[in-house]
């Protein structure tokens, strides 16, 4: 995972400053608007590009789909991927909400419409926070046009504060990727599980660029990259009603990215996005270690996903790590139980690259040294199948008592 | 869930005394021999039929089946589903450990063939424990030949001791079936989600009967029975290397059960597998609460399992429940990520009864209510999806910090 790829690519990748509004073309604004209780507390934000772009967008799977969501899709279905702004706030998700819900979210694009002067379809929205409860939108519409009138360059990093639920820390990393066709740059911001009041958690992300790509290019690179970062990701299995991941492209830097470019704009939003996935389950709810599961040797990738994300999943694995217990029978267990033909005798397990199970037989020998690493804040668990070629990592994190406390605490 | 079944059905249930022993024809006795570390505590236990019994089994789905699963499922083919005896171990799971552990399995079976005069094959082996350890056969051997010296009528609650973990209870129960053709007796016992060292939740079930039933009769009825009861029920989602559940019918009644009598044979398995299932649950690692998720109005039975397990598998759920928070958004959110297609605006939920989302909106009136019922030590969660006449129900129990400090907990 190091940031900075040379080698015989065409291209490097450097990390630089900025968050979202690192690429050209982006201007932001972050303010207290009150949906958040707390005075002072950033709460809205909304992210315009100086003229047009391309719009790429992720929703979530769940049926139960937030108004946000629904008027988004449909936002990006009129313009076929293209707009000019997002308004996202935190502190209300804006879900179960019935026709209401669905005025309010609409209302959030036509105000921002209003202020930028373009169409509201042009306008993306996104919401976190409390399920079942409706947006005051007395407080959010004068927000709105604080925010508007305050748009600036630069502004990445409070926009990356604005979305936070209960995060303990903003997601935000950018980077430059080098070609031959001259610098672009890739931004991004997301937040995690986190919860106002207990409820759910839910993950948004956002990814800005000044290369100039077309909308189903830019498709193309977010769902690809999404499914080894975002979507390779669980803190505990659960999907949110609004689960958002959106990419705009300005154009700003004057790089064209079509299919020559497109492993230059592939990596650099997996690199972004990697960041940023792995910040989310670093941050997880009551999370304390990172789990990186590898599992290699699968007949098929889908397979090599599927006993990775079982593993990562399993809720008798994830206090094993929290406890550094190195427990090699619980993966083996969850290995087999996930739903995909494997031989056990021809599985090995490892803890931070200590073998720990082989040929159908333990090698107790090597706990010590895998339960001193097990104590270390990231944990690499590995799991070669001798089946076939493909490998997949999913991120996970510990189960703690935090965990608990957190989504059961009784409401206050 | 009344035990005493009369109505028009042309037989009775009624509960008696003795668990696995209530049936004649079936003897036990239960011993330590030191698998176990704590002194006298019981940890073998030998159940032998006086004659010959007809077996029924289903073991677990895991592909990483333990050396004793892989052992009894050999010995019912060549016997096609017919035994004199099971033995079971606690303590040591005999998981994950290569040929050896299939020699001890072996040799189990052998041992206990010897003292009762009968072929190998016609003894069932089953171990509960921690995994990846090897069966010290120097103490199980000698507590075998104990208890095979020992075997009496009426040693079911003994039986019921010597086969847990951790489990905070014993789990057995017995009826007596009446019917036209005079009264058998049906008997079981469980343990449920329990650990010896820190390791992983082992389902091992048992019923007994002194109807005579064909092989393939009883193993209908154990497969049809266990559908509603053993496998709709769920600790942690879990599922071991070691899972089985057997039945086996020794005939002493002299009431034959044929196709006419197969409804009252079901019926008592389901009232004995009920109890037991329940229990499991109810004794589930660090679970304070009964959670019954009930689910209707859906399209298919395979629906209202899909989207009821769910549920009932959700942290978010679990942790809301230990909380006591009437959290309907959570419920509605793992109702859609279930991958059944439904439609939101037309799911209901209740809590205790107490309706809390309908028609796509909330009632936030009636969340006090609920609330109150959450803090009982059995929630009812019904769903309904108002999608077709199918319904079922999924027993789980709540997440606790308990659960994470008994599976996290630093191992001494």
């Amino acid at each position: 995972m190091a940031d900075v790829v040379a080698s015989t690519r065409p291209y490097t990748i450097a990390p630089v400053d900025g968050g979202i509004t690192a690429p050209r073309g982006f201007k932001s604004a972050a303010v207290h608007c009150g949906i958040k209780a707390k005075a002072g507390a950033l709460d809205l934000m909304v992210l315009a590009v100086d003229t047009f772009a391309s719009v790429a967008a992720i929703f979530t799977t769940n049926l139960a789909k937030a108004a946000p969501v629904l008027v988004s899709k449909r936002h990006l279905e009129i313009t076929h991927g293209t707009g000019c702004a997002i308004v996202v706030n935190s502190g209300c998700a804006n879900a179960c909400t019935g026709d209401e819900g669905m005025t309010h979210a609409r209302r959030m694009a036509e105000e921002v419409a209003l202020d930028l002067g373009c169409e509201p379809e042009r306008v993306l929205v996104a919401s976190t926070g409390v399920i079942g409860v409706h947006l005051k939108m007395d407080r959010l519409v004068p927000g709105i046009h604080r925010a508007c009138s305050n748009l600036a360059h630069g502004n990445g990093h409070d926009a990356a504060l604005a979305i936070m639920t209960t995060d303990p820390f903003p997601k935000e990393h950018a980077v430059t990727v080098t070609t031959a066709r001259g610098p672009f740059a890739i931004g991004g911001m997301a937040k995690g599980s986190g919860m106002i009041e207990p409820n759910m958690a839910t993950m948004l992300g956002f990814l800005t660029t000044d290369a100039q790509v077309a909308p189903a290019l830019l498709q193309r690179a977010l769902v690809e990259s999404a499914r080894d970062t975002f979507n390779a990701i669980t803190v505990d299995g659960e999907c949110s009603t609004n689960d958002s991941l959106y990419a705009m492209a300005s154009g700003n830097s004057g790089v064209v990215v079509d299919d020559a470019l497109y492993p230059a704009l592939l990596e650099g939003f997996l690199t972004v996005s990697r960041q940023l996935a792995i910040g989310i389950v670093r941050g997880g709810e009551g999370a304390t270690k990172l789990i990186a599961v590898t599992v290699h040797g699968a007949r098929t990738l889908d397979d090599a996903r599927q006993v990775a994300r079982t593993i990562a999943n399993s809720p008798l694995v994830k206090t094993a790590v929290h406890g550094a217990d190195p427990n090699w029978g619980r993966i083996v267990c969850a290995a087999g139980r996930s739903g995909v033909a494997l031989d056990i005798n021809r599985v090995a397990v490892r803890i931070g690259g200590v073998l720990l199970f082989e040929n159908g037989l333990p090698h107790d020998e090597a706990a010590p040294q895998a339960e001193a690493i097990l104590k270390h804040d990231t944990v690499d668990i590995d799991l070669s199948l001798g089946a076939g070629e493909a490998a997949a990592t999913i991120w996970g994190c510990d189960l703690s008592a935090e965990y608990v406390r957190i989504n059961g605490e009784y409401r206050t």
